[in-house]
């Protein structure tokens, strides 16, 4: 241990090491075999009460934290934590069902079913599951277009045209429970096969593109409601163009009376929000604005007479009372698959996301395939009582944790006032009009659209991510939030192709003094080694860049390997005819060709060098296109006398290596050095410094004697 | 440069370097920067004379190698090539043009046309353009599809339906030239934009998978042909397997005398070419196995009167002499656009191949992009003449290239060996049976089928590897040729995610007495150092595995991250409660609840570890994920004061963590290291080496004096 002391300096003195020295030195382990098949199902399939317990509690987790709950440290913060989300909850869940195109009490249903099935099975203690913009959206893209107005006209008693606004919404209800149900089913299944991770292929510039995406789809969904057109919802990809152009050329038919509505509910919403945020510190609890606007609209709403009097769109009547379970219309998976596993993931990287900054910042663990599981089963349940597909909310999920929240139980009481409103209280919002919750959507979509400066710290940070966030918001604006999605998400695993297919490629030189190898290029100090070109990629050597791997070679060490290879087989050719006819002559000949071509075609470098070292380090795995790159430069190299061996390949490179018959009798262990210095000095050892004309005679003597 | 000498040991001493103190001492240098764009674009419009001159060699290659064309040294070697190339062509452009679906003469234009724009523009001197068994099948696919032979009965006098073979086979013909001309204008302008390195996509795995599923396709359309039977042929996904089932339907409908002839010729041919193989010394030419066979065949079926007694199906009337070039229906591009992008990339991923094994055994270069400007101009010049689709030919290459051929002179003189039988000769062959071509064909496809032995190299190798070959070979089984090339090169770029998605993480430990770190899993002899975890991924951390990055670290430093931040926000509280009341008895419960937290709930190691080093040398890059993974590492143990170090960055990732924000005041780049020893002696000077219970007071002494 002399390397490691407690002294200033870096010190150390051993033996040159290559790979088969080192792998004595180091006692590498052989692979232990596997345990047998048979043995290691039987382990998995014992069951003990300890592990059924376990188990139980790991797929239920309501019994391990409930009979454990604290009244007196957690109570009182549930208490008012659920009662603000609760009163957050219904302006939320109406406002939202207009984007999924269902009517309002549904958004209700929705932030009431679900979030007693999270309680039940959920591990995050501070999300609010329920009703989210762009997973409203994405379900009422579905529903407009399996459901669209022109199937549900028929003519009335007068013989005009009229919209069955009744059989339509009973449809579109039918419909959304449909996707809701396959949705949640895909997020079991998901979840039971532990199958969590792939939403790591959701990259932050990814979601975060995507649900600007999403936003600016809210928005401009919701320009009807906000100016109080008639236009058709489009669907599929460009639907979002269309839908603008028909907004546009509609703008002449803008109903003032619903304009009026929303421009008041957008000021003032806007100016509460401000003040809550200003006065966050002398608050206890923000001014539930939402409320007091739905509130205050209604009102408005029935004593002017808005709708007979201006014709501005409310949101007619809400049913009391819950509604019976109902089975799915099975038939209709077939025609949603696409738009419920979308559904599926999004919802789930939504909710995980947020349940991890939570869980990170309170200290406590979300099982990530729990979660998949228990928003599945929310979104299951809840489409046999006519949900729509939910998710966890940010503006909600915040209030929750800042007001104290500290278990799910806050969720509960929640939706306690939720249940309160559906069961009593309904019926009173009859006359609000739907400008009003446009107005509520517009707003809770603040945070999204502040992610346009994404832009502007990407361009400084990565080009890449930042191609990766414009690729997904215009994808989710021209393709529609399915098909959006997919596209992103190819692109983005694209770009890990980019990345790595065309490196660097860089000559390290010596650090004088050290044992240290940088790129010359950057490193003013790095000093090459007279004879020996080290050579680095700065990316794995994959088959998408094995061959510029190989050409970069070429060119950084100035070897032209295939004029070499014609000068020598032209040499042995020569030879073989001087020693054929054995005159005095043929051989001046030859002599005065090989002076000429030594000195006239061949690169500067070409004599100088009398080794290449690979260093390998950044290679995260090698495949057989690389191995065989690999094999041609130790080949090629090799008959022209210029010794090849690779520095640093981490463990399971060298396996890789093994796997592949790259070794052979020619080629073993010993061409491989755990580090550069470790290679470098073993050619040194092997060469000493060499001078330009004494290889040029080693070349064409080793041409003789072999040949 | 005490370094490095020609000592046998490794010996260095030098001081602890960090990031900011390696800059200083290397000097690394500024990025340079770029030259302004308006400078860079005068300076690549700038002409002059020997510019244009160069341009114009590098475009037309052949007015550099003509002119200096020695025909001492290659004369005779490009003769006897040319004529054994040009015999070889014969029977391969007639039996081909079977696969594609054009009458045998098509096939001999295509062994004429493209050789001779090939002999302008192309830069290998030894591949063999023409017809190619894999290529013809695709045009084959296309002219089938659009031109079935549904589309072409008509009535005849006597009221029954014929088959109208002359205005079907003029369709077909036209529809080859269509996809033909635009493969070709694709490969010219992918040549003009310099994209050759698409082809890199097409991995060596792949192309023989591909290429062995083509053969089976080629083998099963084949097989109407070999039994003499009246198969439609399908197009589209699982084309393949109806194609096999009809054949086996049809099969008790077999032509004896068809068969009968399919068998001998086979016979003869696989004997021929097995005595070729064993004769390859003796003989100063292969025997032209299959001419003969042609010709054999040809006078058995006139003398036997094959096909009006035995209703053998033969080649039927050859016209004489050329056609006049013809512009192409603009309006089949639409259709072909598909099978046209395959057959561009197909094709050229083959000719480059075979030209860069032969460039390199004899000592010159091929330009990758001029060959893809050649290969599409042989295509679209082709096309006009009626052409159908070509690439270069594995069989005939290796014969050019072993008769002695030195140039593509030889080609010239295989055309006019083609052009001969054209004008002169083709008429002769009316009378070969049908099944005698088919037979060449599968005799031509012996070498790939013989790769159907990588998979048990492959096996041993890189069982991912194997993967590609694999979903390669059966998706194009049951795709057809050109959707199964897009899906499997989508596989293949999908599993450099699988490969790095799932990486292994490891525990570095010292080999005492080095500077050097291994896994201390792999290595008996690694010890990890007391109080320092060293952290490794085999892989780059990007997005889709930075949070099992993150997990990964936390389990193998036994650092439970969550429940010691819980740990220290209760002691804080309990800190702060302390102090508020400032009552003896309230502090000495605060103190039992800190001894039962310590000694019970907390990991093994956690108080055993003052620093944590990760060893990025591994990266390739780093993306913004990473970047806040990384980032979110530093505060969370920075919080329960456990250091963290980077070491290994190459230089390229450094750029990347100053272009991401990474450094700020508390976190410079005194905490990068260009070494894991570095990193390690940095730490041991900072903190010695730790005692257990010692860590413990630290942590409590630490929380108490900041709070």
């Amino acid at each position: 241990m002399e390397a490691v002391q407690r002294s200033p300096g870096y010190s150390v003195e051993r033996e040159v090491l290559d790979e088969q020295s080192l792998e004595e030195v180091a006692q590498r382990r052989e692979k232990s075999p596997r345990t047998p098949l048979a043995d290691r199902l039987k382990h998995s399939l014992r069951c003990s009460g300890c592990r059924l317990r376990r188990s139980v509690l790991r797929w239920v987790p309501v019994l391990s934290w409930l009979p454990r709950y604290s009244f007196r440290d957690s109570a009182l913060g549930d208490l008012v934590s659920g009662v603000s989300v609760g009163i957050m909850h219904l302006p939320q869940g109406m406002a939202y069902a207009l984007l999924a195109s269902v009517p309002p009490v549904f958004g209700l249903y929705s932030s009431f079913y679900p979030v007693l099935v999270y309680f039940i099975f959920g591990t995050s203690r501070h999300i609010s599951i329920g009703t989210f913009a762009v997973i409203s959206l994405m379900v009422g893209s579905v529903t407009e277009r399996l459901a669209p107005n022109e199937n549900f006209f028929h003519n009335d008693t007068n013989g005009t045209e009229v919209l069955d606004l009744t059989t339509r919404d009973a449809y579109r209800v039918q419909v959304a429970a449909a996707v809701t149900i396959l949705a949640g089913i895909f997020q079991v299944v998901l979840g039971l096969v532990q199958f969590g991770f792939v939403v790591t292929y959701l990259s932050n510039p990814l979601v975060r593109g995507y649900t600007t995406g999403a936003a600016v789809n809210v928005v401009i969904s919701q320009l009807k409601y906000i100016f109080g057109l008639h236009s058709r919802r489009h669907s599929g990809p460009l639907s979002l163009v269309y839908t603008l152009i028909d907004v546009c050329w509609l703008l002449p038919q803008t109903n003032l009376g619903t304009l009026v509505v929303s421009v008041v509910s957008l000021v003032a919403l806007i100016a509460v929000k401000e003040l809550n945020v200003r006065l966050t510190r002398k608050l206890p609890l923000p001014i539930p604005v939402e409320l007091i606007m739905i509130v205050a609209g209604t009102l408005v709403s029935s004593l002017a007479s808005l709708q007979p009097q201006y014709g501005v769109e409310v949101v007619g009547e809400i049913p009391s009372g819950l509604q019976p379970p109902r089975a799915p219309d099975v038939s209709l998976f077939r025609e949603v698959i696409g738009d419920a596993s979308a559904l599926a993931i999004v919802g789930y990287a939504i909710s995980i996301s947020l349940g991890k900054t939570f869980a990170l910042k309170h200290g406590y663990k979300v099982d990530s395939s729990q979660e998949l599981v228990a928003l599945g089963l929310s979104n299951t349940v809840g489409g046999f009582f006519q949900c729509y597909s939910v998710s966890s909310s940010m503006s909600r999920s915040l209030i929750q944790e800042s007001t104290g929240g500290k278990t799910q139980m806050a969720s509960a009481v929640s939706a306690v006032i939720v249940l309160v409103t559906v069961l009593k209280l309904g019926s009173l919002f009859q006359s609000l009009p739907k400008a009003v919750l446009s107005a509520i959507v517009f707003v809770n979509l603040k945070g999204m659209f502040m992610q346009f400066l994404d832009i502007c710290t990407l361009w400084r940070s990565s080009k890449i991510d930042l191609l990766v966030w414009v690729v997904t918001f215009v994808s989710t604006l021209l393709l529609n939030l399915d098909l959006g999605l997919a596209a992103s998400i190819g692109f983005a695993l694209l770009t890990v192709i980019f990345r790595t297919q065309l490196p660097r490629y860089y000559v390290l030189g010596q650090i004088p003094g050290t044992e240290l190898y940088l790129d010359v290029e950057t490193y003013a100090e790095a000093r090459e080694i007279l004879g020996i070109t080290i050579f680095r990629s700065s990316a794995t050597v994959y088959f998408a860049n094995a061959e510029l791997y190989l050409e970069a070679l070429k060119k950084k060490s100035g070897i032209d390997i295939s004029k070499l290879l014609t000068y020598k087989r032209k040499q042995a050719a020569k030879q073989q005819r001087r020693e054929q006819r054995e005159q005095r002559r043929a051989r001046r000949h030859a002599k005065r060709a090989v002076r000429r071509l030594s000195l006239g075609s061949l690169g500067k470098w070409s004599w100088d060098i009398h080794s290449i070292i690979l260093d390998l380090s950044t290679c995260n795995f090698l495949d057989t296109v690389a191995i065989n790159t690999l094999k041609s430069i130790f080949t090629d190299f090799g008959e022209i006398d210029v010794g090849v061996y690779i520095a640093g390949c981490q463990a399971c490179v060298v396996e890789q290596l093994e796997c592949g018959d790259f070794f052979i009798p020619s080629l073993t262990k010993r061409h491989l050095f755990p580090s550069v210095h470790d290679a470098v000095l073993h050619c040194l050892q092997l060469h000493g410094t060499p001078t330009a004309p004494g290889y040029d005679c080693v070349l064409d003597m080793d041409c003789s004697t072999k040949l």
